[in-house]
């Protein structure tokens, strides 16, 4: 099954509603429109139906997923039942597939993340080869496919990067890899779009990236569950302006999906409708071809199985930096 | 004015319910019930006013704020009015009294973090003067007062931070110092509990902490409107099990807490609800006394007019941890 979300312009303004489809091709199903005629099918009056659709297909796909069973089975039986009054127009716009409550970015793919010190000229990190190290992106950040991504104004350096989003579909805590795949709703593609100039600076102090992340993380089109896909062995691929800049393979992951999902439910509860990223796909950016993104510029990522995301870079504005700080004398000589 | 959640015991289990106090002492009112007698006072029945009552004074603190004036109105009367059928038993459990959409912490006292890189034999990062630097918390972490620190098993060396924490009252974006007063909600104190150890290995690598700070981030008891407070000059206290470890003062703050929030909201969407901590106060840490931590101890947090902060530990658990990986012949060596 596929599940994704649509922008419906409605006499209160633009609401999400999530969609379902047997093929990613279509037909698309607005789930509450086919949630609330099973419902009349089954006895429940028009207002009955309408109001409870509202709860099981919420706007959210978090709420959505918090639903569990009542969630997934309306899923499946508006897939199973196809009615055509629920089919959404052809011309319909997506949005994100998911709003996450959270989102947590990982370093698995070696060649990008080996790259990455070498090319600020650190030696890698150990811990890198100890377990799946990860930073905490922005839920605010989310955007979907072709939104334009918001250049921030601090920033000279964009980039993009190609990576494998994990939907988390139910709540889990202290998970082994063995039963990880159970709590798995399904894969996007993830492009965690990054100023590497900020960036750089705020890795030089060991922490987040924030500023350097957190203005814009593209997700979609949309959601495959896990009967469809499997997250070992996808072709991956980045076009910019048509121009391919990576083709690669989600088969050089060097931790796996089940264990970089153990590992971020260690100690702390990961939730329904949690993103989790696999971090860049070898090559999957542009810095690793020594390239930047301007704006203007049109990224496509594609994943096997997964369609293609597609956005384009905005323009620079304007906005107020920090004045810097003179280092206390006690506190010593800072190093650039 | 003051605002807080507690615990209510309902027919369906357990919900927070927002609470608000002319004075931190009390006598402190259930926002819903104040507000659906106002509501009643002014023409609503009885289940009408019930229900919109649920809506203005919701358990979230989060959707409570998204209500803009509707929100601060309801509060406003009810501590106006002080209606005793809506006073709550003095033996009420107070909880988190946020549920942040986000969680930013920054380093804005020099202080604690030259010393942090000086303990970690690195020289002091330049950015920190360049701009207020921060990770991302976990929102999923949120504590609130008197809840048991659950000890991750992956840990030995548990830590304690005393900090100011700034609540966002509603959404801005690329704010600058002087306007950002108008969108903070109030103030809290918060205890950026830390896992020294994760969080070294962690930050080796440039990124995070994530492992060594998601597991619990404790706030409360409640949030001090900034008509009652100025976050300049407050005394801020730390005691583990009755022994004071850290008596210091806000006033030693970097940057301030208009240019923390305007920093927080260039290039990003600064949403209603959302956490700023000003990062750990001066000695506001056991690792600058060379302590730590141990199971079943209390830590008390206590900042000038918002009350203290207390919170015991708990004992660790079990759980699975990744199997280190050999890096592959052409990544090179990795440092320790």
């Amino acid at each position: 099954m596929y599940i994704g979300r649509f922008r419906y312009n409605g006499r209160d303004g633009v609401e999400p509603r999530i969609v379902v489809a047997r093929c990613s091709a279509g037909p698309w199903l607005d789930l509450r429109t086919a949630e609330r005629m099973r419902l009349e099918r089954r006895g429940a009056s028009a207002s009955g139906a309408r109001r409870i659709a509202a709860e099981i297909a919420p706007g959210s796909m978090t709420a959505a997923l918090e639903g569990g069973n009542a969630f997934t089975d309306a899923a499946l039986a508006a897939i199973e039942v196809v009615e055509e009054a629920a089919a959404i127009p052809n011309d319909s716009v997506f949005i994100a597939p998911l709003d996450p409550p959270a989102y947590r970015d990982f370093m698995a793919f070696e060649r990008h993340f080996s790259f990455g010190y070498r090319w600020r000229k650190l030696p890698v990190p150990g811990v890198l080869y100890e377990f799946p190290v990860s930073y905490m992106g922005s839920v605010q950040g989310i955007i979907g496919p072709d939104d334009e991504v918001p250049w921030p104004h601090f920033s000279r350096h964009m980039d993009f990067e190609l990576e494998l989003g994990i939907v988390m579909g139910r709540s889990g805590r202290d998970l082994r890899p063995e039963s990880a795949p159970e709590y798995i709703a399904g894969y996007t593609i993830l492009n965690d779009f990054s100023a590497r100039d900020i960036q750089l600076r705020e890795m030089a102090a060991g922490l987040g990236p924030s500023k350097g992340k957190h203005f814009a993380s593209a997700v979609g089109p949309w959601i495959a569950t896990p009967d469809e896909i499997s997250p070992t062995g996808l072709r991956m691929r980045a076009r910019v302006n048509g121009d391919t800049w990576c083709d690669t393979s989600s088969s050089e992951i060097m931790w796996s999906v089940p264990e970089i999902v153990a590992w971020a439910s260690a100690g702390e509860n990961l939730v329904a409708g949690t993103l989790l990223g696999t971090g860049t796909a070898n090559g999957g950016s542009g810095v690793e071809l020594d390239r930047k993104l301007v704006p203007g510029d049109l990224v496509e990522l594609e994943i096997e199985g997964l369609g293609v995301l597609r956005n384009r870079l905005g323009m620079p504005g304007e906005g107020w930096t920090p004045t810097r700080r003179e280092p206390a004398p006690e506190a010593g000589s800072p190093a650039r």
